[in-house]
């Protein structure tokens, strides 16, 4: 299924750049690789699943519509490629995600409905809504054709680490409901197995760091108490687990203070935008080296849509 | 020489990405296309220049050292090279550049020597040292070996441009002396005849767009009144304006305001950090539209190195 995702998106999105800092391999204590998916269109990887789940889908169906919710950046990307293909979109959101990425999901021409993630289920919000209006549902990350999208970052950066001879490294992704760390984990397993996927996330939402560990899926019990607000899920998903537990390594937990740290860094050694959920992988590289093995390691800033006021913490910090 | 500084650069510089947003395109009234050279080594298109300058020199003159001065960007191209090289190297810069760029030219291992710009004359603290220490002074631009460095940009985006199809457009480029602008062009003119370079340049640092109508080098009179620190040059280049004069369309000058909104729109559009100095070609896309012929532009972002305290007046504004 990535393959064939590979053949839809290919000229449809962006080859994202490999970056490196000496600044920050000094940091690391070791050569730090940089994937720059932050400048995918849209802002984000999201754009890959979306793309590979809205091309899939019959002409007769992707006119009907779609319909997708997530906290911005899936959103963003339904909203993009739904337009590029003429298909209607409606987004269920959260009323406190970024003010950026609602706007951005308005703009291009998605109808946005706002909910309030303390007290309703978006599940059931976005069913509900399916079935009146006949659109087909594409989940951020329980969906294998979502998956298989952002699987093809996995591919992409496989080859372009080859040409670096970069072949043993751990690779560090931020990890919310885990579509992206599953895709590329499956990519990796078939064309370059000494790539280990390390999943990142925030302290309190580190369920899947728990998960992996147990073996079963655990759950946060707090939703709303961290800056990362791509990446903040209750549980692993159930398409998604499987496949982590069998691919990839444990997972890294970094906190708030870490990530502004790294957003900062990402911003003057690099010269890139981060929102805090995509600057979670470097900030693992950079503060918990010991756990991390190899003398190069990879880290994936996945997306870039974050409003002034975080960036502002990020320097007052 | 553009084509031997290229060999030279191989392997040792990045090849920059192409990029564009919908929201910038309905911005300028026609389709843009960025070249983010703002990811280069050292955070601007300056590495190119430095690169070529010192790979040129014999190993004898390179171990006793290099000089340069230089408003930041030039100073960290060359203080980064140098050490790749292990060729010490002595920078003289303004005491108000940003700070920012003089605390990574130290930090890139470069002694780092103050002036005050509006009573000494860095050509003469230059000429002094680089006599009494053996030093070999590069110049930021008025330097053939350095103009070639910069036309490998042009060579690049030509390549670049001709895989999305593009062959006739204005290229709009910041210019301080005309380092870039005419090594762009001279590329140009062997590679890419219909791609035009247009020198853009901050409102009372119009030295270049006065000369190029008057047909001889003019003078800026005040020194000190523009963001857009990397490109307050006083008069084009020597060696600059002929090349200019010959291949260039005409100047577009742009305001520090239309500056400071066009570095918060490369920030939410292309999560990118530009420096004022490198947004002034984009600043032209979009706010003289008028003055630009074609269906496409090109504009390239040359710079990052931004202190966040110009960035915060973007979002202020």
């Amino acid at each position: 299924m990535i393959y064939e995702a590979q053949s839809r998106l290919q000229d449809n999105i962006r080859e994202t750049p490999l970056l490196s800092s000496p600044f920050i391999d000094q940091l690391a204590g070791r050569r730090v690789i940089i994937k720059a998916e932050c400048l995918q269109h849209t802002g984000s990887f999201k754009y890959r699943g979306a793309w590979s789940a809205i091309s899939s889908l019959s002409d007769e169906v992707r006119t009907r519509g779609v319909l997708a919710y997530s906290s911005g950046n899936h959103a963003q990307g339904i909203a993009a490629v739904a337009k590029r293909f003429n298909s209607p979109a409606i987004i269920i959101m959260p009323s406190d995600a970024p003010k950026l990425k609602i706007k951005n999901t308005k703009l291009m021409g998605a109808e946005v409905i706002l909910y309030d993630r303390s007290k309703q289920s978006r599940e059931d919000i976005g069913e509900k809504i399916s079935f009146e209006r006949g659109l087909t549902l594409i989940k951020p990350y329980d969906d294998s054709l979502v998956i298989a999208g952002q699987g093809t970052l996995g591919l992409e950066l496989a080859r372009q680490l080859k040409t670096l001879e970069v072949k043993k490294a751990d690779v560090l992704i931020c990890c919310g409901g885990g579509g992206l760390c599953a895709g590329v984990a499956l990519a990796f397993s078939d064309v370059a197995p000494d790539l280990r996927v390390r999943p990142c996330e925030p302290e309190s939402y580190d369920d899947t760091a728990r998960s992996l560990k147990s073996g079963k899926r655990e759950t946060n019990n707090n939703l709303s108490q961290s800056i990362c607000d791509a990446i903040l899920t209750p549980t692993p998903g159930e398409k998604t687990f499987p496949i982590l537990k069998e691919l990839v390594g444990p997972g890294l937990v970094v906190s708030d203070d870490e990530v502004l740290f790294t957003i900062a860094e990402i911003f003057y050694r690099l010269k890139l935008v981060s929102e805090p959920g995509g600057a979670v992988g470097l900030a693992a590289a950079l503060h918990r080296q010991d756990q991390i093995s190899g003398d190069a390691v990879v880290a994936v800033v996945t997306g870039g849509n974050i409003d002034f006021e975080i960036l502002k913490k990020a320097f007052e910090r």
